[in-house]
């Protein structure tokens, strides 16, 4: 018996396949070079994802009041729930652009959908770049009718070239995973870099599958995947303005449709989950100018409030994260992190800081580990602080990264060279 | 009658006067080199300041759940009302050091108070530096008679620079004010530097004063200056564990007692805001590594508590100060932080955004000014950013300032540095 759910355990594990968002069956995509940013040094930066046959559409968008455009007329369009293309691009944000931003947004998603033949609300639409410049439309529409003739379902990984930021490489994944007798497969390119922080911070996650699935479990699936992974990572506490994930299943599998609490659900759960996982821990390995990735762990608060109050505030001091960069294990800071983090019941005598597994800090004091111990462990790319607070059963555990010298000068001049252009 | 006013008005006007914290009557300060960071190289690090007569104390401590062991002493001893000396070291903090950290700050009250023939709780206690180690004990303890030894009324600043950690230059200023016919002094000290926020941001800031002021007006007119200086500054968001704002008021100038709600108790709220405000402008100036001094003025707000969330959300925005670093007037970063602001109301096509008298954004959107303009503002050592939310009658305002590559490094080592020695 234990065998048999060790085996089924070992079966239904999702195993990674090449192509990317064109993995699933039914997906097409291309990209093109329109100059966006700069028409003298053209790249990447205008993509389609498309699926052939009419598909299923979640999203979640990000919480910042100040919304850009696209993500506006594409919020608009998945509530419609037909979305079948998503057309996005990079080097300007087509944010703080008004009335003239969501014209153009919109205009966007009308000469796509005339390329494909769809209705405009069948097109979600994604910008992501600089803030609050207007999009040159003149580069972009004429390139419509380009993007849609080189459809291809080969190379997905060019999706996610063109919507690169400041992203040092492509994220691009694929997983099947068997239903049945059925495989599924999902798709997926995400972008990161500035901007990120828990409760969606500028990064997009474009997801594909041609499972078939009831609308409502894509949803729900949709909604708690993101939670146990883009909500859960934090470069720099900014929250975006353009945020976006979208998950676009086709049923092309040709399953048994996925309903809301069967196996097969709890399986493409756990299948969404882990492709959303590992594209939001690349995001933080690839966050500008990272040297360190670190989990925020915190265990045994008195509510799940006091749990996460306390993993962020870990996750964005500044002082802590400049500790990491320096590979300095600085278990104080890490203390008055908690003290502030306006968790409702902290007991500073009960507290202790490990890191890995080297306890630093017992019962809010020094535990005596030799420094230069628990220096090995901070002096890795990859390590984990867990704050045991001893209260309580609520756990939670963020991503985050440390603050380099890096960071601060490559964010210090962007948006004066920028529009001196 | 106009005339009468401002004649009255630029009399009431604090006037500077030499001393710092010994130009009140009655006040003496010394300072010792007690080797308490490094034997082997030692500076100022260890001070008394003492009123001569019994004097009137209030006080406010940081907010942070972590509270080092002499903020747990000096609140229970301030709350017993008959402080009357203050004895400050630098170079460890004293934070997240157990039981053993009470005794020891307990032990410096206790050594003080003996050799200025008073009672343990008539001394407040203040410790800055490293969190986590154990003060050496053996080298404060033996210093106490020369420290008292010493006293001396002529040289405040010594206090300043024996209470400084990253601060680059010590913090000390007096000012007279006359009530009635009677001259007021009042006298203060402050050192900053890192983890510094609003609601408290490590900082120290010691006032004397020779006014005699009745118990619950010195209390109100503390927390109301507080408010208004040292709970609005921010250079890291970071709220340290050690925060301390002391007043001692002995009475010796003569004046009639100040009362709550007559125009005497006005001109000293006056006085004392002018000196907290000063102070904690120099923090801000004097934060670690800074390079610009921002001020972020929030109008229009429809609540105060809106007004506050905006104001500090773009002043703790790390992306906002690398700007700053840079000299970028780059405004979308601003909208930005003001959408994740968590103001309850906030419509962006209202938001207007200025970089002192020049106006950036006009509803959400550029607004035209030419960026070699809006630079100039920018690259000035201080400057006003005001956020015009055109929605309400409510204003809050914080100084801040930016994040240099420069802050990053020096905050990237110091724990195993200090361990080590």
């Amino acid at each position: 018996m234990k065998r048999d759910a060790r085996t089924r355990l070992a079966k239904d594990h999702p195993r990674p396949v090449a192509g990317g968002v064109v993995a699933p069956k039914g997906f097409k995509c291309h990209a093109v070079e329109a100059g966006i940013k700069d028409p003298t040094r053209p790249r990447l930066d205008l993509t389609l994802i498309y699926s052939e046959v009419p598909a299923m559409c979640a999203a979640t968008f990000t919480t910042n009041k100040v919304k850009a455009a696209p993500v506006r007329v594409s919020t608009e369009h998945v509530r419609r729930g037909r979305v079948q293309a998503i057309v996005a691009n990079s080097g300007n944000a087509n944010a703080c652009t008004g009335p003239r931003g969501i014209q153009d947004a919109q205009a966007m998603c009308a000469a796509a959908a005339r390329a494909l033949d769809l209705r405009p609300s069948q097109v979600a639409v994604c910008s992501t770049g600089i803030i609050g410049l207007p999009l040159p439309m003149d580069r972009i529409l004429p390139q419509m009718p380009g993007l849609v003739a080189g459809l291809q379902s080969r190379d997905g990984e060019r999706v996610a070239r063109a919507i690169m930021t400041s992203d040092t490489h492509p994220k691009s994944m694929a997983v099947e995973v068997r239903l049945g007798k059925t495989a599924v497969r999902l798709g997926a390119t995400a972008k990161g870099a500035g901007m990120i922080c828990p409760s969606m911070g500028t990064m997009f996650c474009f997801i594909t599958t041609d499972a078939a699935i009831a609308p409502d479990e894509l949803k729900k699936a949709t909604l708690c995947a993101v939670e146990h992974s883009f909500n859960r990572i934090s470069i720099d506490g900014d929250t975006s303005t353009n945020d976006t994930v979208i998950v676009l299943a086709n049923g092309q599998a040709g399953n048994r449709r996925i309903e809301s609490g069967t196996p097969g659900a709890r399986q493409f759960r756990a299948a969404l989950g882990h492709v959303m996982l590992t594209m939001a821990k690349m995001l933080v390995n690839d966050g500008e100018r990272v040297t360190k990735f670190v989990t925020i762990r915190v265990v045994r608060a008195a509510t799940h409030l006091d749990a996460r109050r306390v993993a962020e505030a870990v996750a964005n001091s500044m002082l802590v994260k400049c500790s990491w960069y320096g590979g300095d294990p600085n278990w104080g800071r890490v203390m008055h992190a908690v003290g502030y983090s306006r968790a409702a019941r902290l007991r500073e005598e009960m507290i202790d800081v490990y890191f890995d597994g080297l306890i630093a800090a017992r019962g809010g004091l020094y535990a005596g580990t030799p420094i230069p111990e628990l220096k090995k462990v901070t002096a890795k790319r990859e390590f984990t602080v867990t704050i045991d607070l001893n209260l309580g059963t609520a756990d939670y555990h963020v991503y985050t990264s440390d603050l380099s010298q890096e960071y601060v000068e490559f964010n210090s001049q962007e948006y004066a060279v920028r529009v001196a252009k």
